[in-house]
């Protein structure tokens, strides 16, 4: 119950990990916060918590700058106005329930209400509009998981800049820092002693649902990149036979040069643990059947639908599929069969490793040109105005997907902020061009071995394809023509004049 | 308008060139057939093609079998009761459009409705609810263009099993047929005398959109294998520098062997045809663009949403969304490097030419092991009893697809009907195995030489990610559980049990 004069801040609804974290997140950066779920406990836990921490972090006991509120009404009460409301509930009907609940409560027009859950972006869309004679509803998806949102999110808000204008300050405080002169996190793990300095991960993205959609993007990409690295380990254990730990150790040198993120970073931690109850390497009692909760998926199926290239992003989705369907990989595996020898024998370790690293590199550049392309073809169809440069530089610190080479991607598009495809830019370019060969080597071994490595070599088939002047699509518009008349166009003729051949006649050609 | 006294045995609504072939298909075949569409001219057309046709073909000129209609209510009084109704209007509102006027003109409730077009296969399950108090709806999946339309198509038929008993008779004789000793199409190209001998291509598939459901995995297979075909002609041409005739003359000799098919037979044919307008070969004059009209994608969303592995299905796509960027593809040829030499000097051609024609059966048996996984995984969703071999048969002729292949596939199915994927299969087990190593060659000469292969080699990808036992996936879900609390299953733990370790503090191990 809020029982001082005093107004608060910021209303935080719903404090399950996330909106809990995020509030203590707030907390600690100075603002006043009023919570509230409908479970009280978590309401009491909230509360205790920033207790807890005031207690052990602050030199001084200050006042409390947190308070557990009994309804919605209160919230309402306690918050400075226009208000602003931060909803931390799962996404689809809950967040219409609180919304609809928030009316009913008395929530005025000038109150901003930010919906920071895992939301389809449409629907993001859909709510601005419904919402838009009771309040201003506004959006913010939040990458960084548990952690992140305690101790620096990167935030992708989008929606009303009026709102935006208003809560950028919050924003910029509790987001992720990032070291503007190296473009690397500036990390804190400690309650009660936020970041100040640096560039803040968090920037306006633009209207209602693209927030949401950039993040979904971010998702997609992380999916593929955590494939390319798993893809990587298995060709050094399975293809070379190195052990788990010297794994870990290759991934742990690679994470100093070019390769350096956390997803590597955190790869070769997990490679060196042991597991508690057998003392083997934990990698091999791990169960290999990859669970998925959607945002991958949903990336392919958007490029799928705009016609976006995005083959690596979906290998990565099939990759985890088939890893489930485990008992058919044991039946199969005694069924179909491989090369004759897989022995690697003849194989020089040390150049292989060298070459693994230059490929992994290419990989993630391929798709991540994937990603980024995908977001520039959406926002066309959108009409939004992306910026990103900027949104690079959000992805510095924060997010699972942060890492060096996103400071190079940022400074690809602040050269040249209408770049179609990552892979013009000359950085990239550059790069690819002088490690393709050892690209070619790496995806060979893993054909010839017989290790499936999908999303390394369709990336390297993405690169070879748009390093194609001409493509055997001609072909596949002359069978078209063929059994469907769907016509052609020709070379030597203007665009969009169509061509038909009567195929089953005559075949003369005929401008349709 | 009818002005006699016989009644007819099938109304024809909707006379574009699908609806006019099918009803002249119809009337080859005795029945009688009372047309109609909102376009007169279509209807003149239509009735003035019949009379052509009959005295054209037939000895004596028979009566009309086919009327003219000027309205809905016209067509109902000239049916038989209770009536049969083809429709065969663009998928989406017309459907409606014309069931709605139906119902106003006096629709029976024993009455059959048939929609032929390209309707999405949910929309089928909701109209068949919807119209049931009216009459009864049905839905057929039609195959084959206007070729097949008007001598023989595949025919996919799905809804009420009242309604399939009474229309089975037309629909067998309608159908492209099979010659049941050899698995062979029987074809015909001239009105009037319709194939009676041979096994129709037609089958009950299943529940209402089980029908649809399953042209449209046929759709996506069709993608994958064209762009085979497309691959294997750009690494002969692009890469073994073959002229477009002498690729012709591999894909034909090709054609006899496992390999034969309608799409490689038209390959063929696309290739050898010189264009009329320069002499130059036609292929080479053909706009490398390619068009689509959605059923790939949509089996490729499907595969994702269902989390069934279709990653050539996909490959394909993207690779007609690849070939649309040709301006990016330009720009893109002059700033990235290739490999050093890919002139292939060394290589042995007849040999490698060889070795490509396994790789392609091998890719093939991939691509259709996806698409018939991928309707058994949605069969299971939807509680459908999908018989394959029916489906394998139904596939031989009539369709694009059809292939000698497709009669392996049957048999594979005849001797296990719940064959979980195609690759369990002896034959195709046994035939991968002896061919792998030929497949491994023909990708990594792709990859080596920077000719795009993305369908071939994600096909391979698919193959040796069945046969690995253990996947890298154990990897993965130690990366989710370590910056998400995902947890993960352990090997030497009963399945469904769930663990998470502390990696940010003590690095226990708890049973969630």
């Amino acid at each position: 119950m809020n029982n001082q004069n005093q107004l608060y801040d910021i209303g935080v609804i719903g404090l399950g990990v996330m909106g809990k974290n995020l509030a203590l997140n707030i907390v600690d950066n100075q603002y006043r916060v009023a919570a509230f779920d409908l479970d009280e406990h978590k309401v009491k836990d909230t509360v205790r918590q920033e207790e807890l921490e005031r207690k052990q972090y602050l030199k001084q006991h200050r006042q409390p700058r947190l308070v557990g509120c009994n309804n919605l009404s209160e919230v309402l009460s306690s918050l400075e106005k226009p208000r602003i409301l931060l909803l931390s509930v799962p996404a689809g009907g809950p967040v219409d329930g609180v919304c609809q609940a928030l009316i009913e409560a008395g929530i005025e027009r000038d109150d901003i209400v930010i919906d920071t859950g895992n939301s389809l972006w449409t629907d993001t869309v859909e709510r601005e509009q419904r919402y838009s004679k009771d309040f201003l509803f506004f959006s913010c998806a939040v990458s960084g998981g548990e952690v992140g949102a305690r101790f620096g999110p990167s935030l992708m808000p989008s929606g009303s800049l009026t709102a935006w204008n208003r809560i950028e300050p919050i924003w910029q405080a509790i987001a992720a820092k990032v070291d503007a002169s190296t473009g690397l996190p500036i990390e804190r793990f400690e309650p009660g002693n936020p970041v100040k300095e640096g560039e803040p991960c968090t920037t306006y993205i633009g209207p209602a649902g693209s927030g949401h959609y950039v993040k979904m993007v971010h998702n997609g990409i992380e999916y593929a990149d955590m494939q390319l690295i798993c893809e990587a380990y298995h060709l050094l254990s399975q293809g070379l036979g190195l052990s788990a730990s010297e794994v870990a150790d290759v991934f742990a040198k690679w994470n100093q040069g070019s390769l350096n993120s956390y997803l590597m970073e955190i790869s070769a931690d997990v490679l060196k643990q042991a597991d508690p109850l057998t003392g083997a390497p934990l990698v091999e009692m791990i169960l290999d059947k990859a669970g998925q909760k959607g945002t991958g998926l949903w990336t392919a199926v958007s490029s799928l639908q705009i016609g976006c290239p995005a083959p690596t992003i979906a290998e990565a989705v099939y990759a985890r599929a088939v890893s489930t369907q485990k008992s058919q990989r044991q039946q199969l595996s005694q069924l179909l069969a491989g090369p004759a020898d897989n022995s690697d024998a003849e194989l020089d370790k040390q150049a292989f490793i060298d070459q693994l690293e230059n490929a992994l590199y290419c990989a993630k550049v391929s798709c991540y040109a994937q990603g980024f392309q995908l977001m520039a073809m959406q926002a066309k169809e959108q009409g939004w105005q992306l910026d990103f440069a900027e949104i690079a530089k959000i992805w510095r610190a924060g997010c699972i997907i942060r890492a060096t080479f996103l400071q190079s991607i940022t400074q690809a598009y602040q050269q040249d902020s209408g770049l179609e495809n990552l892979l013009m830019a000359d950085v990239f370019a550059k790069a690819l061009s002088d490690k393709q060969g050892n690209w070619r080597i790496a995806v060979s071994h893993a054909v010839m071995s017989g290790v499936p490595a999908p999303c390394i070599s369709s990336a390297l088939a993405y690169y070879d394809s748009y390093r194609s002047e001409v493509l055997p699509a001609s072909l596949l518009q002359g069978q078209r023509d063929y059994f469907g008349a769907h016509t052609f166009e020709r070379t030597d003729k203007p665009a969009g004049e169509k061509y038909h051949l009567n195929w089953s006649s005559d075949r003369k050609l005929h401008k349709v």
